[in-house]
C-alpha cells in the first residue's frame, strides 16, 4: 500500500504510539494536541510541521485518538471542524470510545461531505499502541476500510471487520468495555473480602490466575495492587466515562443492567474519594478504606 | 508413593471421576453415594463391594466430594460418622466448597481423633477429573499434606499449598468463586445488553475472547449459549448455594459486596423462573426474558 497522509488527533498515551507507528510504517504523519507542546513536539519529531488548515487539502485519512465524543464531534464537525477542510474522497478513522448512536450520526455527517467513516474502537495499551499491535474493532463501508486499510496495517495486530456501517465497531467496544470495568471492580471486591480474612495478595493472583475466577483484567491489574503502583495506565474516570456510556445506551434501549449498576457505583465512590485520576485498580482503596485494610 | 485404601463419598459428576483417577493410580477405591444404584455399579466397577463399617478400619484416606458442608457434616460426624470408624493416623481430604469457618471446625474435630484433615477444594470441570487433572487448592497441617500427597498426584495436576492450616484453602476457593460466579453473569448481562442493539452471539464471543473484557468463565459459558446447551455442566442452584457462601461469610465479617449482591440477584431471579437446574448459562435467559431476546 503506498504511503498516505495522515493527521492524528489526540497525542495522549495511545495517540502518540499509534503516531510513531504510522511513521515507522512509511506513512506522512502530522499530529495535533490541545496541548501546544505536544504538537510541537511530535512536529519537530516526524518534521511535519504545518498547521492543520495548511495541508488539510493533501491530507488522506484523519484519526482520532482524543478522549470524548464531545472532542471528537467538535474536530469533525465544529467551526473550524476538518471535515469541511477536508478534499472529497478522504477518510476519517474514529478510534474514540463514542456510543453507536454517536458514530451512525458521524458517519452520516461524514458521508453529506463525500468523506468515508470508519469506526474504530481500539483495545490494547499504551505499549501497544507503540508496537503498532493494537486490536481494532472496526465497522464502516466497503469504502471506508479501503481508505483505511494501510493505516490499520500500521496500527493493528488485529483487526475485526464487525459489520459494514458505522456504530457496531461501537457496540461492541461498549460492551468489551461494560465486562472489562466489571472485572477490574470485581477483582478488587474479591481481594479485598479475601484479605480482610488474610488472604496475602500475592497467593491472591497466584492461584486464581490458574482457576476458573480469572479475567484478562484481573491478571493484567490486581499486579498494579501487588505493587502498590496507581500511577495511571488507565484511571479511575475512564470508567465513569465509558461506563456512563454504556448505562446511557442501556437506558435508551430500556434495558436494565444492575451488575453494570453496582460496577459504576463503585467506581464513583471511589471518584469520590480523591482517587479519579489514579489507575483504575485504585478502586480496591475504596473496599479498603470502608474495611480498614492495608494494602501493599 | 504405596498403595492406599480409599474411600471416596460421593459419586457424582466429579467424584466418579476422581475416583477413576484414584484406580488407575493404582489405589484400592470404595466408593460411597446416597443413590444405591450408584455405589452399587462403582463397587462392580472397582471390585471393592464392601460396605464402609467393613473396611472403615482398614482405610487411609476419605475423600468428601459430597454437596454441601451439611452432607460433609454428616458423614464426618453423624450418628454413623465415619471419624469414629477410622484408626486414629487416618486422613480425610475434604474437597467439599465449604466456609473457611466449617473448614477449621472440621480440622479441629478431625484432630481430637488423631485424624488429618486437609482443606482441600476444587477447581475445574468433571472432564479434568476424569483425567485426574484438577486444580486443588489445599491447606493442613504437613501432617495432613503427608497423608493425602499418593491421592493428589492421582487427582491433580496442579495442588496450590495455601497454607499450614485448615480454612484457607475454602477460603480462596470462596474467592474464586465469587469471581467465577460475578463473571459469568457478567457475561450474560453484556452479551444480552449487545444482543438488544443487534450483536451476533457468534462475533461475541470471537472478538470479546481476544480484548481486554474477556474472562475464563466467559470462554467457557457463552458457547453454551451460542450453542443453545442449557443440559447442567453447573448449574445455576450452584450459584445460589456458593454466593450465598461468600455473602454469609461476607456479612459475618462485616464485609459490603454490591457486585456479589447484584450478581446473586440475577441467579436468584434466574431460578424463580423455573431454571435452578439448567446450566449457569442459563442465568441469559432472565436477561433474555426481561428484554424480548431470541436466544440461539
Amino acid at each position: 500500500m503506498s504511503q498516505q497522509r495522515v493527521a492524528v488527533f489526540g497525542l495522549g498515551s495511545m495517540g502518540i504510539g499509534m503516531a510513531r507507528a504510522l511513521v515507522r510504517a512509511g506513512h506522512a504523519v502530522w499530529g495535533f494536541d490541545i496541548r501546544a507542546d505536544v504538537t510541537e513536539a511530535f512536529a519537530e519529531e516526524s518534521g511535519n510541521i504545518e498547521a492543520f488548515e495548511d495541508i488539510a487539502s493533501q491530507i488522506d485519512v484523519v484519526i482520532l485518538v482524543v478522549l470524548n465524543a464531545t472532542q471528537a464531534a467538535n474536530i469533525l464537525f465544529g467551526d473550524q471542524g476538518v471535515v469541511q477542510q477536508l478534499q472529497p474522497g478522504a477518510g476519517v478513522i474514529n478510534c474514540v470510545t463514542i456510543s453507536p448512536e454517536d458514530a451512525r450520526l458521524a458517519a452520516s455527517r461524514c458521508a453529506n461531505s463525500n468523506i468515508t467513516y470508519l469506526d474504530a474502537p481500539i483495545s490494547g495499551g499504551a505499549i501497544k499502541a507503540g508496537e503498532g499491535a493494537l486490536t481494532i474493532m472496526a465497522s464502516g463501508t466497503p469504502e471506508a476500510f479501503k481508505k483505511s486499510q494501510a493505516c490499520l496495517d500500521a496500527m493493528a495486530e488485529t483487526v475485526f471487520k464487525i459489520g459494514d456501517s458505522a456504530g457496531q465497531g461501537s457496540l461492541i467496544k461498549s460492551v468489551n468495555q461494560m465486562l472489562a470495568g466489571i472485572h477490574i471492580a470485581a477483582m478488587a471486591e474479591a481481594l479485598s473480602f479475601g484479605m480482610k480474612q488474610g488472604l496475602d495478595p500475592q497467593t491472591f493472583l497466584d492461584v486464581i490466575q490458574k482457576c476458573a475466577g480469572t479475567s484478562w483484567m484481573l491478571e493484567n491489574r490486581a499486579p498494579h495492587i501487588i505493587e502498590g503502583d496507581y500511577s495511571p495506565k488507565s484511571a479511575v474516570n475512564i470508567w465513569l466515562k465509558d461506563l456512563g456510556i454504556v448505562l446511557d445506551a442501556a437506558a435508551s434501549i430500556d434495558f436494565e443492567a444492575p451488575i453494570t449498576q453496582a460496577v459504576l457505583a463503585q467506581y464513583k465512590g471511589a471518584a469520590e474519594m480523591g482517587l479519579g485520576g489514579e489507575d483504575d485498580a485504585a478502586v480496591v482503596k475504596l473496599y479498603a478504606e470502608q474495611n480498614g485494610l492495608n494494602l501493599p
